[in-house]
């Protein structure tokens, strides 16, 4: 009828798409269903994460046919009031947080619209009853110090993430776990909090290598802080691996292009936001099963660790 | 009368809901209009410059209200067919290709549909017919390279990219010039085809570097070839910049976090985004003005520069 039938007179069409117009529908565009998307949100795209997790949405978006949009927010910790009427509006198949917080707010609006959501978090420690994928921190920071002490380093220092971040503490304990193991003293002089960026290495290796009881190795809690160890060696004129070890973590491609490249530990992140995408893709009645997905971390041994030169 | 209105009787009513939705009228939601995007493809996400250019296309996307998609395709210089099929369903604002060349048949397809583009262009050099954002490649290969003449390096290598990139070629004709003006040789054993990747800079600067006359100075055309020098330099035991000057290009966030820090040439990736985006959201009359913009480049000194150890 409406759509050009000729039973229809002229007049009575243009009222009948008047009526139409003025009453809130509009033409169904033949072969353009709106676009699927799979939304991920980050804090900051500045991250040398934000690439891998990218690229991880990207490879399984996009075999089931969805477009991958990004939305970056404001604030630090979690997404804003202005991010939270966007996504409502644009109505993704899923929204993918790289956040370590969902407000109560946010959570319940993404509820009550159905819209459902994961976070990726490889560094927090999300609600228990948010569905989330991570990986596993304690066990890195293990695997890491036990490689130093298993070359015969006795003193390891560790700077670790920011202190308000259960995965700086995992790490953390991950290493004392490890100095115990080995009969090592981890004395309060070489553990040190850090801000996860190239500034927070570099400061805290040019104290720690300045002391007279200097450590001959460095477990930096992040490979953007093992960048920063490796500039205060550089300064303070000691070589890497030669006079100084260092292990980063997360294994992000800067890893592999510094000079040594770094033994570090492999955070799968791009396989975090694959399965991230695939928990969000999974028909609803499915969803219950992995509330929670913790994948395993491992080392890389690259050029930055060799036994010390004097034990 | 649709929405409710008491003179439709339920029968009327129900009759007209269906044959609109026979005939491929569906109920607008309110307040729901489709999500607005603009859409980035990249030839490979592993790019260390896709984050930047998100970034900057996000900014000026974000403030229209619209969201960044992302899409990868297959190919290495051009986007394949399944890729041009999805963007027709999706109907995004307009369309940032970051790729060099522009297929005729996308490129009519994109037209056809009125589906605006702009090719974003770090490397390459686009169709004169295809509005492109791109930025000064000779006269930053021109600035490296004086940089280190006016230091006093006589003997200056170049490892630009792959020969079949504008951009290579014009980064080196910028040296040429510099050299010339310099009064200095560019002989051909100091000219180097990269690959733009760590890779390609330590393979050349290995070869370069075991030369007895080997070059003091390297200008690394990509700040990844530059950091491949700096590891060659590391494993053949040259300090930098005691006994070798590197130059970077591109200025992405790697460059800051090297060991030493990269003197390198600035490219404006985000802002050759923003304005590849704002190009995108002009009103179609006004789009004619500027076909195709380059922006400026500038040399960002750091620390991997310094004068020659022995003129």
């Amino acid at each position: 009828m409406l759509n050009g039938r000729s039973d229809v007179s002229p007049g009575t069409r243009a009222r009948i798409e008047q009526l139409l117009e003025v009453h809130g529908y509009r033409r169904r565009t033949r072969g353009s269903p709106p676009a699927a998307l799979i939304e991920i949100v980050f804090h900051e795209l500045e991250s040398v994460w934000a690439m891998e997790l990218i690229r991880g949405a990207e490879n399984v978006a996009k075999r089931s046919g969805a477009t991958v949009a990004l939305t970056e927010s404001g604030t630090r910790q979690a997404p804003g009031p202005e991010w939270i009427e966007g996504v409502l509006r644009r109505r993704p198949l899923g929204v993918l947080l790289v956040f370590s917080t969902l407000p109560e707010s946010v959570k319940r609006q993404l509820v009550s619209r159905a819209i459902p959501f994961v976070i990726v978090d490889p560094a927090g420690d999300p609600d228990p009853d948010v569905p989330s994928v991570g990986s596993a921190n304690w066990a890195g920071g293990l695997a890491a110090t036990r490689h130093l002490t298993d070359q015969g380093h006795r003193r390891v220092a560790i700077v670790t993430g920011p202190e308000d971040l259960m995965c700086s503490l995992a790490r953390l304990d991950g290493y004392r776990s490890a100095m115990a193991m080995a009969g090592l003293d981890a004395g309060p002089e070489l553990v040190r909090f850090g801000d996860f960026h190239v500034r927070g290495g570099f400061e805290h290796a040019m104290d720690l290598l300045r002391r007279p009881d200097r450590p001959t190795a460095i477990f930096a809690g992040s490979d953007l802080q093992a960048l920063g160890v490796l500039e205060a060696a550089r300064v303070l004129g000691l070589s890497v691996p030669g006079e100084l070890s260092v292990v980063g973590y997360d294994d992000v491609p800067p890893a592999q292009w510094s000079s040594p490249p770094l033994t570090t530990v492999h955070q799968p992140l791009q396989r975090m936001a694959e399965e991230a995408v695939r928990m969000l893709l999974r028909p609803a009645n499915a969803k219950r099963a992995a509330q929670r997905i913790e994948l395993a971390t491992h080392l890389v041994v690259r050029q930055s660790t060799a036994p010390p030169a004097h034990r």
